[in-house]
């Protein structure tokens, strides 16, 4: 069998992400797994919906067509809610398929379920993409569970209340005008309930809790609340506090029972979940050898979440093949170099002045200091052209706002 | 075989973690392996130190007393240097035996080769340890390598050199004052060069890089600076431009050339470095799918980075054994619960002003809001007694200065 066949349940954001993953990624994943990767059929709802699928593609709106089908190796499922997904995905367990799943409902609910019925038939179940979508948390935590006790975990698990919160705090707007914000710029669904009552985040943090715990908290242990009653005015206290409203899930293990909450929590400078801003989401975990790991990436979004289940699906194949390498070959697939980005260094000592005709803007602070803005092949060629070019880069967004600050840099590298 | 026998070379911090971790976990990897783990051999340098290991060990300065043992299961190693550390591991590949590895320099080297070797004889290698301690970013990357291609790889990556600058910015003191204080505190050797001119984290980027690129770059290609001619002065301008020096490993790709550096930078708010402290390391992943992904935690220390090669003990056997299941079963190992932390929490609503009296401290702001500082349980005690009780915890280091801010936390509720 020279080709890995996947049948696609749900064409939205993530299902569309994972079809054009797959298609742009034929190399990597070829050279990786040693097989092609071909989407062979496509579960979708809508007929009428113009979709850019290749003409091959079984397209349609019936989950028999698909199960039906003579031969498949995985079933990818990027669809809401608990049902119809759960009959789907055991259906494909029975029939010996893999599956790989981004429905943190369902799986919070069925997850046990089809993990071991997947046992049972020998075959695995991905669902990296359930929990904080690109971020690789739950093979992270798996990792860590080879031999560390995690005590507590803590995350950021819901983009849209982030990011409500901090378009409120950094833009002093209300609630509803952040809400609005995220509803135009894509973050937030029209029905955006389950993201601001904390209900997403909570059942992101019964996968996480099966994970660590191997259970879930018990009703009266559990406590969420959403972030609609917070103020600008309260955020604005905060502020002045040193402190950040976000909107944290959490599972702790005290004394043999878990407590699990999804509230507002105002963070101080020195919680790392202090300046996750915007969509990002992070987990924090505490453990009784490594103390305490972070991740903070992307949590949704069309391609980290395709990324999250294609990684699932490489890894479902790898598992029941032999060993795979641990180093990557001398990369053979050369990709369009990305823009460079252009950052803002501090330079001294520069001798050779005509070499500043390589870089694009630059500010003279004082007879040899230098505020340059250029990509990092510019500034390499002027450290060629002066052998004892002293720089400093900076990483990180930053804007020179004014003369006193000038005067402030040219301190720095005399 | 019902046991896998471990042979340890080292038992400085880091071998004597792993000997500790072994020792006191052993319900938790039998429950993971189905086996017991034993340490039956440890090579050591000096005879006459004391050391707190079983009677039943073979305790030697000849590495040949240990590879002439009738059978062992795998090599851990955790010596400095590259010789004789590389020998002992190819003899210890050649033997059958799989391999783990704290040894960056001796794997930045050596560590294609060893890979190599690995899969010819058909047994593993671990060397997550090699980078970034507890934190284990070598198999996020490897998973996200799966379907990603990595554009950047940002790091900081020595926790001796970012303990050094955090001390000079937050204690104002001068390079040799923190360098002293690192020492006095074990996060810096005797020795420290390689920490504060940066090779340390050079080695382990070059560990990075093979695994994501697939090579190291030209030695033309890499710049190399260390934190020495950093002032205090210098970091206090920074600061007032709220930029903060750290040491930044950094490998990218550009148009077919890999280009690396280890060099003081300049981190503003919005980068995800701006706020690891001290020893901490974090390591910031750039990729075509996911965009951005960063992962911080222990660099270094007995047990971060003992837990690191365990879990790649644990991986190695799982990976020459059937499916591991994904999902823990519930937890019988019952462990000593941690203390709880205290923490602060802002409180509303409170009508039943006797469920205080669970409290430890309080202070009241005003007629309807406590600031008070607790445990979990406390506080969940006191929600049962106070139906309509509206709480905010407070996530990280916080200390309430003033009466000032008093009536700013008092305006955050009301």
């Amino acid at each position: 069998m020279s080709v890995i066949k996947v049948a696609l349940l749900g064409f939205g954001t993530v299902g569309e992400g994972v079809y054009r993953t797959i298609q742009s990624h034929q190399k990597e994943l070829k050279a990786v797994l040693g097989k092609n990767v071909e989407v062979v059929a496509v579960l979708i709802k809508n007929k009428e919906k113009k979709r850019d699928i290749n003409s091959g593609v079984l397209i349609t709106t019936d989950f028999e067509d698909i199960i039906e089908l003579p031969h498949l190796d995985v079933v990818i499922e990027a669809i809401t809610e608990k049902e119809p997904s759960f009959t789907y995905l055991k259906r494909a367990l029975i029939k010996g398929y893999h599956i790989v799943t981004a429905n943190k409902e369902m799986f919070s609910s069925h997850g046990r379920e089809l993990i071991e019925l997947a046992a049972k038939q020998k075959v695995s179940v991905g669902f990296e993409a359930t929990v904080a979508g690109g971020v690789p948390i739950i093979q992270t935590l798996q990792q860590l569970l080879k031999v560390n006790n995690v005590y507590e975990i803590q995350g950021i698990l819901n983009g849209t209340s982030n990011f409500i919160l901090t378009e409120m705090r950094e833009k002093k707007q209300s609630f509803f005008e952040a809400l609005k914000l995220a509803q135009q710029n894509g973050y937030a669904e029209a029905n955006p309930s389950n993201d601001i009552n904390g209900f997403d985040a909570y059942f992101k943090l019964m996968v996480l809790s099966e994970i660590a715990f191997g259970e879930q908290p018990e009703q009266k242990y559990v406590k969420i609340n959403g972030i609609t009653d917070i103020t600008s005015e309260q955020i604005e206290m905060a502020e002045k506090l040193g402190l950040h409203f976000k909107h944290i899930a959490s599972i702790e293990r005290k004394e043999d029972r878990l407590y699990a909450s999804v509230i507002p929590t105002l963070v101080s400078k020195s919680h790392p979940f202090y300046h996750v801003e915007g969509v990002e989401n992070a987990v924090h975990v505490k453990t009784d050898l490594v103390g305490g790991i972070t991740l903070q990436g992307p949590g949704a979004g069309m391609f980290p979440t395709a990324s999250a289940m294609i990684e699932d699906l490489v890894q479902v194949f790898q598992r029941h093949s032999t060993l795979g390498n641990s180093l990557k070959n001398k990369s053979i697939i050369k990709k369009e170099a990305k823009d460079q980005d252009i950052s803002y260094w501090i330079v001294s000592n520069l001798r050779n002045h005509f070499s500043l005709s390589v870089i694009t803007y630059y500010d003279q602070l004082s007879e040899n200091v230098f505020l340059i803005k250029a990509k990092k092949s510019q500034l390499l060629q002027l450290c060629e052209q002066n052998d004892a070019l002293i720089s400093y880069p900076i990483l990180g967004n930053y804007e020179l706002k004014s003369e006193h600050e000038k005067e402030a840099l040219q301190l720095l590298i005399d």
